[in-house]
């Protein structure tokens, strides 16, 4: 994490390969002393932040963030543009995003696509409030998310998410942001469209490929 | 209410002349033998509508809704745009009129206005965490909206709201509908841009003005 620099307010990620990016910031704060001070997307990354030495705030104090790290569940190798939100904390996730100056992605090569949706539903966050009726008005085959009990799955926010699958060939990532504002009982969803400066991609091998938007 | 016919779906509004349009439905149900089934924006309007002999549903259970007939804070003559939601209940009040097949305003004169923003703040609901970093993304001067013990107002859907005072002559309200689509952590907006067939403007006199999009 040779991005990160003392005095740096700093987004942390959740998620498997966030989880490193925040390990090796630990690192540098126990053993050159860097300073930083972190601002979670999740309960679990405070804790783990925490644990590590790493000094944090909420994004309720902070005017800006300097840089935010987080992973992703798909990256198009061409935009950088992502999916989020499988693990659930699409909102928090996308508002640490929103306030970093900078935001990189890290990840691994299964989670680089040629085309938003390869692999992955789209998560769209909604009210409780008549969810069926929102949802039928999302894109794809809706699913609503059930936890391990089959009870809906419920976000920090209270809403549900429904996962659309099946969004197609034609799906157009923009035109999907658009449609998905004009329905009343959508709270967001995971689509990332802009402000990805670089995508960190570990290999196989140990090494690095950064990828960038419009380079690929 | 002569919009109504027998046997139609109905969104019910909240406010005082959705009030009045309400008791109008009930006393054709009790007087006519009008069969009509109800989809309430309120609690205090299903309250209302069952006291008055309406049937009543759940938006969840309708595919979509005949008619809804609703308030409005503002309506823009030329335009019939609306600003809604200082009762609080915009998310619930767009979400039935979205579902309505036609959507027809009713209001007093004085809500009549040239360009919107002349005379309310844009409410926009947002979630409570970080509430404060959504603020700052908003426009014109939020303030966050406080209940009579002074404690934050809470929805119906567990958020916050704040009122955007001071959007200025410049305000767009169809670009300010994408920039707040834009801001995680807003749930809704008061805009309520396209769909209103007509507004009925009861005049003092007992008269009422119908206004038609570009009619004025």
């Amino acid at each position: 994490m040779a991005l990160v620099e003392d005095g740096m307010l700093l987004g942390l990620g959740t998620g498997s390969t966030a989880w490193f990016a925040t390990e090796a910031v630990g690192r540098r704060v126990r053993e050159e002393g860097l300073r930083v001070t972190g601002v979670a997307t999740s309960v679990a990354t405070e804790q783990h932040a925490a644990s590590l030495g790493i000094q944090l705030t909420g994004l309720a104090d902070v005017a800006a963030l300097d840089l935010a790290i987080d992973g992703a569940d798909e990256v198009e190798r061409d935009t950088l543009r992502l999916i989020k939100g499988l693990g659930g904390a699409l909102l928090r996730e996308k508002m640490v995003a929103q306030a970093a100056r900078r935001f990189v992605v890290v990840g691994d090569p299964s989670k680089v696509v040629e085309r938003l949706g390869a692999h992955v539903p789209l998560p769209v966050e909604v009210t409780r409030f008549a969810h069926e009726a929102t949802a039928r008005r999302l894109a794809g085959r809706p699913v609503l998310r059930v936890g391990k009990d089959g009870a809906p799955y419920v976000t920090d926010n209270g809403n549900f998410i429904y996962d659309c699958f099946d969004l197609g060939p034609q799906f157009d990532p923009g035109a999907l942001h658009l449609a998905l504002c004009g329905v009343a009982g959508v709270v967001g969803h995971g689509l990332f469209l802009d402000g990805v400066e670089q995508a960190i991609i570990g290999q196989p091998d140990g090494s690095v490929q950064v990828l960038r938007p419009g380079i690929g």
